[in-house]
């Protein structure tokens, strides 16, 4: 840890490199506050407002009230004048931290204004911005061989038409192309019936999430509250890889394991397709289980779910919701694996703003107004995104972004050495890191002492701690939380 | 039509009435622009930039490209030049029509811009305006005897939740209330069995829309091409009513068509509870069946519907998606049916900038975080709305509504008197107002004509007209789309 602390010091005196200006927005205000806490958590006025909430809205989840005006870059103010690094950063969702001036900028100019309070039925009536923003924006931040674009509002409506999109491009197969629509196709829907409403199915991954709605439900697995009352759609699930860490000491086992859940994803499919009447469509995986652990997935492994998707003609729709945006060191997390064929659906939402669905082109809908709704996307989202992409590009953000993942990370493994009975497993792909606690309740401490020093950090799974701070997180930052969580475990063990 | 054009110049000269300021805003600046087609339509350069759009993205139900910096209030331009009066305003998702100054000022306020730059994930670190809007404009909002709210991102996520709330209330009954779940219940749940996943139904009505997911498709019923393809779970269906017009003259036939869908609504229940395995837990309804054709149902039917509900001790979950926010008179279109038990859950999005559930403190989900994404709503799209409650409140709006529907109805009557083989079926509530064609092809030429005259209206069900002005919409407005359509039908007669 000394030495960890003593290279950031290193860092920070060198910091004159273009990697660490992140702070520094373009007219050159320092983006940095100072972690200060005034009162217990969550504080007096914190504690009112959440009860005011709570009278009309069950949402105890709330942990403390923020102030979005004295919020900045990589630091959340409460109410109560608390003011906390902020490592979890609203669940991933904010790419560049609180009131990125290029943000305010955008969105404060009189340009812009027109796109703010009209927002179209862009399936109907789009405007000559939007299509820019969609040709221009969304293509150029587009994964590789993915040329087309379905922008939505969140990730749930993203992973939702995503299974749509496998659906129609299976039965599309199954009719060899036929365009219309026989009578009985056409009647049997009403009644939700084959051939209309066909039984197929899609295979998620064990451990996995992409959402609360009936059809996502029936996708995810990794908590049953959310699941629990509602009926779903019985689809088959494989094993997602569990390895043991560090990797470099657990080659053989990890590879091991790659090569039995590729088996089972095997077995699985061919289960489906003969013994059941509902064949698989598509198969639906993050490229890091996120809600359910921080469970990756080696290059092996995607190679063999890609190989596996192609052998057997099936969709293979990559849910990017967590991951994509930048926060692993790419834009999008599974460029890592290199995969022959690729996905052929990538949904997306958090980071990047707006909701959406990438796809091949072999995956267009057939005809009009399948892949439909009111709104289709946000002007309001998308002008924001506009900006974060130019920052990505001018700003050198992905180099930061593995700067400071490879700090979080060797940090993490080196609190792991020392405090052995309390952390293990340290994992991360960029800044995307997480950490194993043996149970539950020290994780719950953990993460509850780490936040009374000012440090805002995430769970995951069973007893993990996931790390997802904004793409403008720097070495020194990291470099805090490390200092703050050995404090915390030093304090807990002594 | 003489008539009725003689009466709303009447109505043009006696202008100085509160209720016809609405097309003055707040600083006094006329709202008004005027019909005015210059090319084809679609024209040169909004079919340049289709297909620049569709190069991308399978989104071939574009009309035409739409210029939002000079749309202005009832009027959309697009990007040719050419000024529609917009009667269809966005599938009824504009309350105050294009660049309404109140949501300028509000939008372009410095106060605000914090609130456009940081979305919080609401149900962990709302902040205090955020709570101030909810329990302050969407409380002010709600519709009698719903005190509990759940801000949304968009219809579907609205409809997808309220059928979860409906399921998790009919469990909770079954467990008698017991608030801890078994270790059965819980991983049950992991394989998609009961009784953690339990085999339940949502009972819904032929020609219903309630969205695009695989949840809300099997719920709705209006358009086979929205369901082909796609796997849903094969829930009950009962009759709505399909009333004969005008109402007054054939109040019988209606008054036997009600009870009989009454009957089979209570039928499908009964049967479904003992003839599946899959009881009814709830039903979804909207107040007028609007995409799948603006059926009405009366107030005895929905008084009959509310009853059955009670009865059977199933939730009742009204969509007002599209029937939500004041176009019908009254800001819940529910509200006409004066029901004795009312809905337990309301759904909105459109007109309401924001989607959202309101629902009964019966139906609060007794653990935290059950009803859950990462947003939970939209500051920049609640801003929107408490300027546009204001403008309700403050101008008299839903009065406007009401006279402006009352002349665009009596004008379609007068329309269908003077043109029997083109128009039937006139009906409406406020300016939620639709007319029938005898085939899909005469009703597509309407619009097509009314387009080319500068007129965009909107087109439903099998060979309906439907009309869905903003909250804006002066009689003047109406009258003039009336006279382009007497236009169009004579041209299509003479």
């Amino acid at each position: 840890m000394a030495t960890l602390l003593r290279r950031l010091t290193i860092l920070r005196i060198h910091s004159s490199r273009p990697l660490h200006q992140a702070s520094l927005n373009q007219s050159g205000c320092n983006h940095e506050l100072e972690i200060n806490i005034q009162t217990e958590i969550p504080g007096p006025k914190s504690t009112k407002l959440r009860n005011e909430l709570l009278e009309c809205q069950q949402v105890s989840t709330v942990s403390f009230v923020s102030d979005v005006q004295k919020s900045l870059g990589n630091y959340i103010v409460d109410v109560d004048s608390n003011t906390y690094l902020d490592c979890f950063m609203q669940i991933a969702s904010l790419p560049l931290g609180y009131n990125s001036p290029d943000l305010i900028k955008a969105l404060s100019s009189p340009e812009n204004i027109h796109q703010l309070v009209n927002r179209p039925a862009m399936g109907w009536f789009p405007n000559e911005e939007w299509i820019r923003y969609v040709t221009n924006v969304f293509m150029a931040m587009a994964p590789p061989g993915l040329e087309q674009i379905y922008p939505m509002m969140c990730g749930t409506c993203s992973n939702e038409n995503a299974l749509k999109i496998a659906f129609m491009k299976y039965m599309d197969k199954q009719r060899g192309g036929r365009l219309d629509f026989t009578e009985e196709e056409l009647q049997s829907v009403m009644t939700h019936s084959a051939p209309g409403s066909p039984n197929l199915s899609i295979l998620s991954f064990k451990g996995g999430f992409h959402g609360r709605t009936v059809g996502l439900l029936s996708v995810s697995n990794s908590r049953a509250l959310h699941g629990i009352d509602i009926p779903t759609l019985k689809w088959p699930k494989a094993d997602f890889p569990r390895y043991k860490y560090p990797l470099g000491e657990n080659q053989d086992i990890n590879r091991a394991e790659d090569l039995r859940c590729l088996e089972i994803l095997e077995d699985t499919i061919r289960e489906q397709n003969t013994k059941t009447d509902a064949p698989v469509a598509g198969m639906i995986v993050e490229p890091i289980q996120a809600e359910g652990g921080d469970f990756h997935g080696s290059k092996f492994f995607f190679q063999g779910v890609d190989r596996i998707a192609h052998k057997y003609d099936i969709s293979l729709i990559i849910d990017e919701v967590q991951t994509g945006g930048g926060s692993t060191g790419k834009m999008w997390c599974h460029e890592h694996f290199e995969l022959e064929h690729g996905p052929d659906i990538v949904t997306f939402s958090k980071k990047m703003l707006s909701g959406g669905i990438y796809h091949k082109k072999t995956h267009r809908p057939q005809h009009a107004g399948r892949i439909l709704n009111t709104w289709l996307g946000d002007p309001h989202k998308v002008i924001m995104l506009s900006e974060v992409w130019k920052y990505i590009q001018t700003q050198n953000t992905l180099a930061l972004v593995d700067e400071s993942g490879k700090v979080l990370l060797s940090g993490l493994m080196e609190l792991e050495k020392r405090f052995p009975g309390h952390l293990s497993s340290s994992r991360g792909l960029g800044t995307f890191c997480a950490v194993d606690c043996p149970k539950v309740e020290m994780r719950d401490e953990i993460v509850g002492r780490m936040l009374k020093k000012g440090v805002l950090i995430g769970a995951c799974g069973e007893a993990t701690i996931r790390f997802r701070p904004c793409l403008i997180f720097e070495p020194k930052h990291a470099a805090h939380m490390l200092e703050k969580m050995g404090e915390v475990l030093l304090e807990m063990t002594s």
